[in-house]
């Protein structure tokens, strides 16, 4: 029996989301997210992230809110920065280009994106014979498991705003980088940096559902237009709702992440006690150790995980993935394991 | 307390797949469309068509899944035949033409295509300064609840294939047509007959999800690029295979269905018995009759349901809908008030 | 030999153009519509129409014009309301919907657009599951050589500034338009109450290109952005700004459509002595007499012209286009030929 | 008066074809790219390469050659390989992009693409949750003056055909690319070694135009459609015939070519043999010459020119382009100036 540690939605769903579904399941409600459960779960993300004119939507999935939001915000020549390693330009099949925007990739550093890196693009793009760059995109916590600082976050923001650039922040993982014992920011504070940002419920215990919340008053108009356009407004939206307030009112989400950084903090702090190297210094849910081929070899015979990068003939980084499910002791058994093999 | 039968997705979810989705819901899973329950489904839904290379997918929601199949069907100059109150071109926010589509009205005869009003179209669109005509857009049940009778698909399927034009069959009330005291086509039948459909999860008892079904093979390959493009590949695809797998292992679907009209056509009987006219001729799980104001106004204190169509200053169509969960007694109870009030 | 009245860019171009070409081309100018012709160009047509600060540019063709226009106007999930003889739903290859947007098609009275019509769309698109009508699209001198007298213009206008719609006006018969007899607007008029319109070259002796003015400000941003992502700022733009200094220096451009004009209403008088009746009431440089089949066959065998419309088994409107190039004999000719035959 | 070397298409039209124009002003054709002379030049460019069944088209400018290839051969998630220097990417303001396709930008040699480069594409996109590179874009001459042997263009013609990747030719300069002294294919070779280019006639000579050929039979179908849809059918269209024509009937075009490569080589040489050096070992109509900032500033006084790129604080490399109508005596001039600052 292969135990996984390949993603962070191996699992369904956490037993208390599905406890709601059944209470509340033969309530008639409105659809397309007039019901009265989403009407409350807008209400306390607000309430969260101190600010009760947020506009808040829930959408499937995070290619669909990547490809809804920023082709929502640019006008048909303005285009996107991006480090090389961020989602949009790397596992979305082209759904921004798709969308006609152009994505520009710069180097990040662990993942990053820094100002001098928006510079470099800025300024080599004057003229109507360029695309016009006019939003920034970047993960918290990034492809790579690293997480974006407050004062990190402080600086990116101020340097937008100064350049008439847009700031989105894709948080497919945000609760993971929030509760990361690096972590300098609460999600009021990270909300009043970005223009957009999304809270990605699939990876962190939801069945499915990330919430879009816009910060920026002019991003806001007609947002719904997009959604339906768009094929993200669901007839049964009750479960968006449900699951958001479940998660939220008593904190349960920050509690799944930080059972997820525990977990993977564990195996990093084992795998670098055995004398191992990281490709990335992450300390959210995925890590990144490098392991000789022979070894990965081995360990795929009990553990699901992906290789991430061949570094050189005999090693590679592989991924390990944790979520709120993880079991401990599948993560003392894979110690177990690859300290057998050491 | 206001009973609804304003649509048939007001409640959540058939009590047997809040079970199943219990049940496994701590198994590890591939995502995205890999894991072992679609491939069930799958293979469940090929049998029920009898047809063992069907290419099945499962999108989240039917304006998504419009939105992915005719774009996937067309070239950029081509477009889409459909009646007038067609889906595609009245209630989903402009998304074929979003995608590049022009999509010709023509009149429908109680919602139904006919083959001379395709004609019509095709006989003025013949050189490169027009679109081209390729794909007809048809749903069954309609959208004012009639079916077509298998003849009548039979009749279209013949001419379109003569014309080479591809069928694309909007089945997101795909099981109250088939469950129609007037309905004589298996859904076996049905699928030779088209050259794409899909059967509607969302409004007859899934909690989200339609399965699409490619007939032919033309159309089949690399489907899965337009699916993430678009944003539909979820990562716990295991929901829409465990949804799939419940509504067909023993036919719940069809069972589902059945209650669904088994209400309509009761409302519908007693309202024709108090001598009351409908809109059109539904046998399926929509039903239009027409009241005057006054009583329409009395019975909107107690229930819920949409004004479908103004037909002069006194008399308006509504719609009702019922559901696998509409309730018999509240059925009957509107029955006792519409027959106190006529 | 064939003499044509199939349209008016049968011929070249004004003699005189060709002559400003051969004068000033070995003259170096920068390109992209930066060289000094069309700056010239530019002032010249800002005086034309008294507005010293409309935004002006130049693009080869009409279909190019409108599917540059109208997306650069609009967002995503807003649409335009057209009269279904509109140029843009029946002869563009579906250009406007390939960029995305719905174009609501009502029926014109002579090829015009009411208020009341427009209306017709606004009063059922009221939410976010349906596009959102926001432009109004019409042709002036329209696509049956009917124009609009100026009460009607402002009267659309009024009406679409109270409904914040915008007013786009295609004048690639503009000329023709407002040289009518019937006319009783000024160009500077008529820029006056529209949002955007364009003047076309193509149709009115240049050899290519046509004018497009914004009036309004919030219109204007980054224009040649679009200009320049859809293919339309061409290298040597010297040739748009000389043809149109050439044509609008000592109103040539009013010349020629007078002549037009002129030849139009010699072969419409004629005809009509002759006792035939007309599709429309066209005093512009098309019109559409009815014919019996076999007066068809005969005329075609000497001049070129199309079938508009078949009226029933014996009767059919054909089209008769005039241009600044049509001989006088040729009409001549082609009266007594008609009379010979009638 | 500064004499521009700054691009190809500063003059206007090689007077023959003013010639041409005038004398055939008068006569009556069909529009749109049915005229007679458009035949006429499709068959003599076909009986040119040899291929009497190429299928060609005339569109006036190359970005939006580029705009109408592209996607009329890509389906929506398919994309396209260049070096990071191609014109597509660079200088088209996102219009691939904007037709909804990725571009992998990969590092060049001297501007020109390596199958290795194309490989390392390839190797990383192997499913549906990222794109699907399809189709390899190539300039000749390449934006920075350099252009393909035959060997290079065999090998990756070869190296295309095997990976069932399209190979397309922007020849936007084509015609220096052709007469330059390091030239060993025939126009007819190079056809053979593509599935589609395009011959350039706006930078040699031509007033506007670019020649389409389609040599790969699985892309000829309905491309007039696409044409028609991006706006590229001028009515006019008998202004490409009759250009193509006078270009091409006794080898003009390869005559002008010349002279603008003699032109920039008698300037490259006197520039080597003062001691300077190059961006690119160009041997076409563009020039990359690195001078130091004061000698830029000298030389712009009587003489318009690009700063290419920035080398350092003193060094820069400017483009010095030249044309069918650059003159000798601006050439030696330039020289005489050149030595006298050095």
């Amino acid at each position: 029996m292969i135990y996984s540690f390949k993603n962070d939605y191996s699992e369904g769903v956490h037993p208390r989301i599905l406890d709601v579904l059944k209470q509340t399941n033969l309530e008639q409600h409105e659809g397309y997210g007039e019901d009265r459960y989403c009407s409350e779960a807008i209400r306390l993300l607000r309430h969260k992230i101190q600010n009760p004119s947020a506009d808040i939507h829930f959408i499937p999935g995070g290619t669909q809110t990547n490809a809804i939001v920023i082709p929502s915000i640019l006008k048909p020549y303005e285009s996107v920065v991006s480090t090389s390693t961020g989602h949009i330009t790397t596992h979305e099949a082209g759904a921004i280009e798709h969308a006609g925007h152009k994505i520009h990739c710069v180097p990040g550093r662990d993942g990053k994106l820094s100002c001098k890196s928006i510079q470099s693009v800025l300024s080599v793009h004057n003229d109507e014979h360029m695309v016009k760059p006019k939003l920034v995109y970047i993960s918290d916590a990034t492809e790579t498991g690293t997480l974006y600082k407050k004062q990190e976050l402080e600086t990116l923001s101020r340097f937008c705003r100064s350049e008439g650039l847009f700031l989105y922040l894709d948080g497919a993982r945000i609760g993971s980088a929030l509760c990361s014992q690096d972590n300098d920011m609460t999600l009021a504070q990270l909300s009043e940096l970005v223009d957009v940002f999304y809270i990605g419920g699939t990876k962190n215990g939801a069945m499915l559902g990330e919430a879009v919340i816009i910060m920026n008053d002019s991003l806001k108009e007609n947002f719904r237009f997009h959604l339906k356009q768009k094929g993200a407004l669901l007839a049964k939206s009750r479960i968006f709702g449900l699951q958001f307030l479940e998660l939220f009112k008593d904190d349960l989400f920050f509690k799944l992440a930080e059972h997820a950084n525990k977990m993977a903090s564990k195996l990093s702090q084992h795998i670098e006690n055995m004398g191992y190297t990281f490709l990335t210094p992450s300390t959210t849910n995925q890590i990144f150790p490098i392991f000789k081929q022979d070894m990965i070899d081995c360990l795929s015979k009990k553990y699901g995980f992906y290789v991430w990068e061949k570094l050189d003939d005999q090693y590679s980084a592989v991924r390990l993935v944790t979520s709120w499910a993880t079991r401990e002791q599948a993560v003392d058994r894979f110690i177990e394991d690859l300290e057998a093999i050491s």
